[in-house]
């Protein structure tokens, strides 16, 4: 498929107010709060059954139906296929998930899931007519925007925090992004990119900041209610960083709930996992609060989730009260121990921000919130191979030289 | 697909002198070369209509029939799916093949190409009793066989030259495997390997020291045919190191043929594509002569080619001949501004021994050996993101401090 076949998108709506906005013409947020896509939804269950998706390919634009594409649009794409749901019964049964599966992102381009949203922001920024295109990124959402940037033949700017892992300021210069690395966090690059938008005709493509980064997330939902032949499972844990792929997947089941799509009777229950090392939502859901506030001084290893502030709090939290989930913080320092005893342990590729997900999913097993029964599904949301810095000096102390090897025998 | 199906495997033949064995057991070379797997395809022909595909997850192990699992056997998947056949007509124009299409092999688990053998001869040492298994490697095999051996739960010892990227280390030290790092070439790894195999217990998974590897390749090949509808490409130009893919490619095509799947009335024009830094299949074509002298002090920064001595050479050699193909040889010092130039125009995260077929293109072009009308497919090996060492000095210089943005306004 190179191009839709249908549109049902009706409108744009704040997340904040409901106030309404056309879908036709480029729009970015309502009162400094993201906005949604709506479909008829109502249509599309009269018009689709579910078993159109089986004659097309096994990518995120199988789900045209809900996806924000006019009839006839072109789209702008790097190959991303889906990425495979995998049963880990050995790193399951270790932290008391036996039925745990992992829905491995890192097999999109650019190593990791900021790919599904790159993919449909880019590709409705330029059919909008956008030129250039701006984002302040923790690391991977830049890689890939540079990445689709590059395909689309449009200008990229790229800001970083000044100890972004290396290979993302890599993959960002050789897309051929203008690539600034900023002395500070997150939201010191935002606001860089928000004051100078104007002057320097930048499109935004921040976290929720349009409202399309957020329909391509919603395909990792999409995506996994197929695989599980339209049953969802009992919970969902999810690294929560800007948390559009959260706030995404939670938007995808109450479409395909509205169109009719789901057998599953239950929704599952939604987990944001945090580092205790930034963990505003956990704080937030702690409080009992609707809107989080900006966690000072905020280090972690897992890059993605270094995030003090993130714009779509509310959406977060909502979706974690209504699906009777919960927000949890991992200990910083077992981040790396659960990194490497769960590559080792699989063979994937898990990233620290996923291993958030599992030391959360050992701490929920362990209190009996969640029941050895359940079905668990993990999101690893990208490569572990992108952590060099992370791993180096941890790792090489493993390596020996060649001549001791007969010593390792057992 | 949990289990195979089917199994059309007949026998294994000594591609030097064809000597048959038996399948049903742990094989390695004949006369220190390789062996092919031979499958009954006139049965194939009869029983296996194609279309039988369509029905199949979009993985590598949908060809059940023409690879050598046996009935009901338990494979080892890491959720490797059928890599992107992406046009690339921005990169194509600039080189003179505007038909270009690359497929993108850096998608597959742990970003190489590598993966698609090491899962087959992973799942068929499993399948044998093997329970420790070692590798020599330039970087990406040892990965995807780190990774394969932890998702089977196999111990895996793997060997490297010193300066390997630092990242295919640390993938196999996350992987749980012993990384050994040589101070010499892959040849020197092999030996070790070689020379301690009976006394550690080792299965040796070297290219071509055992027959599956070459299986898993061959998918390439086949998807290949199936993603043209069955139509061929007319030219293929492949990095060539150890050969196996081309080996394999040619092996699926003629496989393809001889089933009846095709309905290409013509072979693809095989090219392999090496740098002058180790060129010895190149030196070998132009002298003539079915086997290869070593490449004497290899130097390329595209290490998947630091390969001065293939065990499959009369492989290459014989498949590039038949094909009426070539050899070609680029220059060094152009394979790192293909590689920049590359991933701008198209996005893709282009390898360093991809930037080789590029340039190799781009002369046959000029040369008038590929018409501007053919269709030419190249394989992106694996993901750009695995060479840091390779882009970290030339690309720094492009950074600039975030304070001179405004400079930069066009």
């Amino acid at each position: 498929m190179n191009v839709a076949r249908h549109s049902y998108i009706t409108h744009l709506e704040a997340a904040i107010d409901g106030t309404e906005f056309e879908p036709g013409s480029i729009q970015t947020t309502h009162g400094g709060r993201p906005l949604w896509v709506r479909y008829d939804l109502e249509r599309i269950a009269r018009e689709v059954d579910r078993e159109v998706l089986r004659s097309r390919p096994a990518t995120l634009w199988r789900y045209e139906e809900l996806l924000p594409l006019e009839t006839g649009q072109e789209i702008v794409t790097l190959g991303e296929r889906t990425t495979p749901l995998l049963p880990c019964p050995a790193l399951g049964r270790k932290l008391g998930v036996p039925r745990l599966q992992i829905k491995d992102e890192s097999l999109l381009p650019t190593g990791s899931f900021k790919s599904r949203g790159q993919a449909l922001a880019v590709t409705m920024a330029k059919h909008f007519g956008v030129r250039r295109l701006a984002i302040p990124t923790a690391g991977n959402a830049g890689g890939a925007m540079a990445a689709y940037a590059a395909r689309a033949g449009l200008e990229a700017f790229v800001f970083m925090p000044r100890d972004t892992p290396s290979i993302n300021r890599f993959e960002c210069l050789l897309a051929g992004a203008k690539t600034r690395l900023v002395d500070g966090l997150i939201g010191d690059c935002g606001r860089i990119v928000r004051e100078r938008s104007e002057e320097m005709g930048w499109f935004d493509l921040s976290t929720l900041k349009e409202p399309y980064r957020l329909e391509g997330k919603k395909t990792m939902g999409l995506e996994l209610a197929e695989q599980l032949g339209w049953h969802l499972p009992d919970v969902i844990i999810y690294p929560t960083g800007g948390g559009t792929g959260l706030i995404g997947m939670w938007k995808a089941f109450q479409e395909l709930k509205a169109v009719g799509w789901l057998d599953s009777k239950t929704m599952p229950r939604m987990v944001a996992a945090q580092s205790d090392g930034c963990c505003p939502i956990v704080d937030a859901f702690e409080r009992g609060e609707r809107f989080a506030e900006t966690h000072v001084a905020p280090a972690t290893i897992a890059t993605g989730l270094r995030v003090p502030s993130a714009i779509g709090d509310f959406m977060i939290l909502d979706a974690l009260h209504e699906s009777q989930g919960r927000a949890v913080k991992v200990e910083e320092k077992r981040i790396l121990p659960y990194m490497k005893k769960a590559v080792a342990a699989e063979g994937l590729a898990i990233c620290p921000e996923t291993a958030t997900c599992l030391i959360a999913a050992e701490m929920l097993a362990t209190s009996g919130w969640i029941h050895p029964d359940e079905h668990v599904v993990i999101f690893n949301t990208g490569t572990a191979q992108k952590y060099p810095e992370v791993l180096s000096s941890d790792l090489l102390q493993l390596e020996r030289p060649e001549k001791q090897v007969n010593g390792t025998r057992r």
